[in-house]
């Protein structure tokens, strides 16, 4: 393992990773894990790729697991890079991908933080846990403790979608709901963390969720031929997944692989934009989102933790953020089922109506190669579309074309 | 492409596989697809695989498609092969195994099926199709006729997994219900597609689904490292992965790859066991079963087109037909999300149930290395978990432990 410590990446103060450690006690700021990448840029060549597993599991040397017994997998997949022709077509895009993170187990990219975080808990020798969430977090880190024989408690507020309970409950997860948005659930969670001494897993206060994600910047890299895209566009509510990425493309840039970034793009909703709103302004860190909703219940997080890194990492890339409505995520979520055959979910549906306002706007040019991020699948969040279908019994017959 | 013609296994007549031909027009039995298996085995090196895509077309010798340009991917992945090691040890297995299916696009097996008949269709110029369904082939269907820009008509029951609805409406297939089981929705699809000459996609109707779904065979065989497990427990309604699975076992062994055969397992629910009643009564057909219901929804299917390839392949690989009920597979289905963080169907639940069974009868030996097809996702069967977590107010507290 390359991991040589855990740094505040606000006032630098380092800490030991061999310990179970949350914020920095300085700052109350996440924490970041650091590698010895001069010892990784020795190490590492992309030509022995070929011969690992094709999962997250692949760039070990950015990992920060010691002993591979500690893994817990439910078999990880490399999510596929898709070229959407018809939609790129329709919108006037040359090069318009997508990134299906609803291949994960579970359906959503949660399991990457989750599969990292979890075995990153057991080889600390944690045996319990408690984390709000918007639903796919809590339901990813519920099956991954379950296999690892972790306890989890899982409050998530009571409209998160539907499905995440039954995954929750059905891992065996201790599950509670609250009458309000993930910041309230923060709440209960982080007084029971103090009142139980359980490691606390939410978004950013450990530190291993972000490793997880990252390894979808290394595929994304990699799936370009170690080349980057122009573009990635990202849902973001906790940020996480956007931190993550940047974060693999400054570990690549650092060992030479990479030497440009692409521009990193933050997408939110109108009715939750905090980033959005911080970008706009100038800022360097969010306000508290009032009354926030949205049809993309995943990014309904009125004020993240992290935003400052989100912000860090869009300011640096010379990215930007954006928001759009409840009606185009639906619409355009339609527009992918029915082009690309790809039933993906609101937060992901977002990225493409983003996209499609960049390219009007000419911040995103035609020839340019873009990626959208698609956190997760569809199925958690069918009801987002309601068919009314006829009908028959079964004398009946189709009356065809109808 | 090595595919020589269509071959009817009942009366061996041959039909041209440059047509788009359905059922045998002797003897109206399903026609399989026959390769030219010696040239592969002069040309096939199991080295090269390791250069070629990490999906189901790293098979493409024994697939259908003759110019790679009309391949419709939606992003395949190999499906991971997962070691039960909690699960095996409380039921008394050494070398227990899960395939999981759910992480295909659209998060079942049927996928494998959709993307080569689908394929394969729109090489041979089909424009629009008709099929019954349980829910998840048609779901699996639409999808990849979306991207394919070929016309979908779905007939599925009332009572099939609401979330397959809104996948085949979001793809803008014509979606209709049916109030009675898959046999009343065949009847419907039979008559529009004598009325209207569409291609008609019915399971088995059309040579190309088994095609697809014989890469679940290569894809365990090449994962056990080019060699055979000892059992493969399969959940039967249509039977055509099991026919998928025996079929790639059976051309794997005609060009010298294995040389003997896993033993196959049928495993049906009690109340819509066919193939298990046939099989004990040493027969080579089954009869239809009245009244059929099981939570198995996918199973739901009282006499299969294909009854006769299921039992051929159970008798010729001595394996055996198993029925569980329906408390047993939810049971399974818990045990499997609760000790492996494994969240799959009922169908896929139903073989381990069944696989328990057979363990505590002494057809399998605990040494034996067995394989669980887990066909889908649990997330499309979300309801059959019906958690009551408890509702907190904001201001509340965790009550720990419970």
């Amino acid at each position: 393992m390359y991991v040589t410590h855990l740094e505040c990446p606000k006032c630098g103060t380092v800490f030991d990773h061999r310990k179970v450690v949350q914020l920095c006690q300085n700052c109350a700021a996440p924490l970041l894990v650091r590698y010895d990448l001069k010892k990784i840029k020795n190490k590492f060549r992309k030509k022995r790729l070929k011969h690992r597993i094709y999962n997250l599991w692949r760039y070990k040397e950015f990992l920060p697991i010691k002993n591979e017994k500690n893994i817990v997998s439910l078999g990880e997949v490399i999510t596929p890079l898709l070229k959407l022709k018809n939609l790129g077509k329709t919108l006037g895009f040359k090069h318009l991908y997508l990134k299906d993170e609803g291949l994960n187990p579970g359906g959503s990219f949660k399991s990457r933080g989750a599969a990292v975080g979890i075995s990153r808990a057991k080889e600390l020798n944690v045996k319990s846990f408690a984390m709000p969430t918007n639903g796919n977090a809590g339901a990813a880190w519920a099956i991954y403790a379950a296999k690892a024989g972790i306890e989890a408690n899982i409050v998530m507020p009571k409209d998160a979608p539907l499905i995440t309970r039954s995954e929750c409950a059905g891992a065996g997860a201790k599950l509670y709901l609250v009458n309000g948005l993930i910041n309230d659930a923060g709440k209960i969670v982080a007084k029971a963390v103090r009142q139980y001494g359980m490691m606390d897993a939410s978004t950013l206060k450990e530190p291993y969720r972000i490793e997880g994600k990252k390894t979808m910047g290394f595929e994304i890299v990699e799936q370009f031929g170690w080349k980057i895209p122009d573009v990635i566009l990202y849902p973001t509510g906790g940020g996480v997944g956007l931190i993550g990425i940047y974060k693999a493309l400054l570990e690549l840039r650092e060992i030479g692989i990479i030497d440009v970034l692409p521009r990193l793009v933050a997408v939110q909703a109108q009715n939750c934009a905090p980033i959005v709103k911080a970008y706009e302004n100038g800022q360097k860190e969010s306000v508290f989102w009032e009354n926030a909703k949205t049809v993309a219940f995943g990014i309904t997080v009125p004020k993240a933790l992290g935003d400052f890194l989100v912000l860090d990492a869009i300011y640096k890339t010379d990215g930007t953020a954006v928001s759009v409505s409840d009606e185009d995520i639906l619409k355009y979520k339609l527009l992918l089922a029915g082009s690309e055959g790809l039933f993906i979910c609101p937060e992901g549906a977002a990225t493409a109506a983003a996209a499609h306002k960049l390219l009007e706007k000419g911040w995103i040019k035609p020839k340019e190669k873009v990626v959208l991020l698609n956190t997760g699948s569809g199925l958690k969040y069918f009801d987002t579309i309601k068919p009314n279908p006829p009908i028959l019994d079964i004398n009946d017959e189709i009356v065809y074309p109808l």
